[in-house]
């Protein structure tokens, strides 16, 4: 039985009750073609949980124009935040800076701050052409810091751009995340039930129409060669939380069902 | 250096020259909580290259019926494959086989070959209300076998239904990747570079516009505190990729670039 009560690691919300949605976009090949398993995406995920935000989609697309530009316009008018990952580095294939721009309808050009970050990491004859292209972001973009290797994210209206090598990735969504307001946290327990999903199924049904507040999920799982089942409650009312947890619990209980 | 000459896994693709596609759905609330890391879309992106189909896109939804039918149905009509993980259990939260049937717009219904198959695992006592929902599929669907617990996913037109479980999923995706056309293998080749990706950007894109018919991937990473850089390069056209592997290898092989 686990039991943690999440706090508010984020800012906190100014319109109660609101609820704040967000979408990630990771924008690379190497996740579709199987080279490269995402680490991404779960950081967000938990990350937002931490906030009070809900993430409502994550979309993996290909490093192809057309494609990033409709998907970032179609996400960013349905969600209250979007996160992308990858394609902002110096070679031919990082097009994901270059291409925000054109889907915010704004010039691409060479950012003065991002320039002298840059600038003062290389140091003036290593600052290559290829490394001058990092410092190019859409006009009116506000940099995201980027404490292992220089080069910045950028925030453009709800869109929030980062790199898709996972330690810098997660220290911007960091960096992003402190500054995010978010509505009332979501709070979970996690029931685990040695009773196969299809036995204790019936009850869970009855407790999720009893609690109409509480998001139950079943998961099922092999341990040592026997299906076991994780129940998840989530739910930001936390009367009804611990009174469903309590049924949940006298049903998993029960020797026979 | 890496070089592993990939092998056709899936069927034979009649129409020679063909480029076929395939997009996931992944449906599940925890995936979306970040409780669960997904394991599943890499499982399929490797398995599709050895089927010489392209993984264009992959989306996390949550279990809400409306997403999943707008989704399933932008996705099936946009790709020639479509395979979704998740919601095919006994539970209240398992929605995805009802929806996919309403997405369809044919019936749902107790599927006799399905039900026979449930029945001989759970033996007449066991088998409840809760199971017999397994055997509950949309009219006009395919099986899909289950050599873990039974319950079966199944295929209508051109979607391919799955359980989320990894080992159940890829038990499944094995079974329908076996029966799968598919177009030319894409081979790849992976050169390793210990210079950062900064130094070797302007030399690969012009190895890039030298082989147009070769994919040209560089990913950054960390090891022991450095940056390095893997070149991939991917390909159907044999004989490109070997030339553009030889230029890229003279590329990070120089002492300074």
């Amino acid at each position: 039985m686990l039991h943690i009560v999440l706090k508010r690691k984020c800012k906190e919300s100014l319109g109660m009750g609101k609820i704040y949605t967000a979408a990630m976009i990771v924008i690379g090949n190497e996740i579709l073609s199987g080279r490269t398993q995402d680490k991404n995406i779960n950081y967000v995920a938990v990350k937002m949980v931490e906030c009070g935000v809900a993430l409502k989609e994550v979309r993996v697309i290909p490093d192809i124009e057309d494609v990033i530009i409709r998907t970032v316009n179609e996400m960013r008018s349905a969600f209250d935040y979007v996160f992308t990952s990858g394609g902002i580095g110096p070679t031919h294939d990082d097009i994901t800076s270059e291409t925000i721009a054109k889907a915010f309808d704004v010039e691409w050009r060479s950012d003065a701050r991002a320039y002298q970050i840059l600038s003062d990491h290389y140091g003036a004859e290593e600052f290559s052409l290829a490394r001058q292209k990092m410092a190019m972001i859409p006009v009116g973009a506000d940099l995201i810091p980027n404490p292992v290797s220089a080069a910045p994210g950028f925030n453009i209206g709800n869109v929030y751009v980062m790199a898709g090598v996972p330690r810098i990735f997660q220290a911007m969504v960091d960096h992003v995340a402190a500054g995010l307001k978010g509505g009332d946290i979501v709070q979970s327990r996690t029931v685990l039930s040695n009773h196969a999903e299809s036995v204790i199924a019936e009850g869970l049904g009855i407790v999720n129409d009893k609690y109409p507040t509480v998001d139950i999920g079943s998961y099922p799982h092999f341990k040592e060669g026997k299906l076991g089942v994780n129940v998840v409650l989530r739910s930001s009312d936390v009367t009804s939380l611990d009174g469903a947890e309590q049924d949940v619990k006298v049903l998993v209980g029960k020797k026979t069902l």
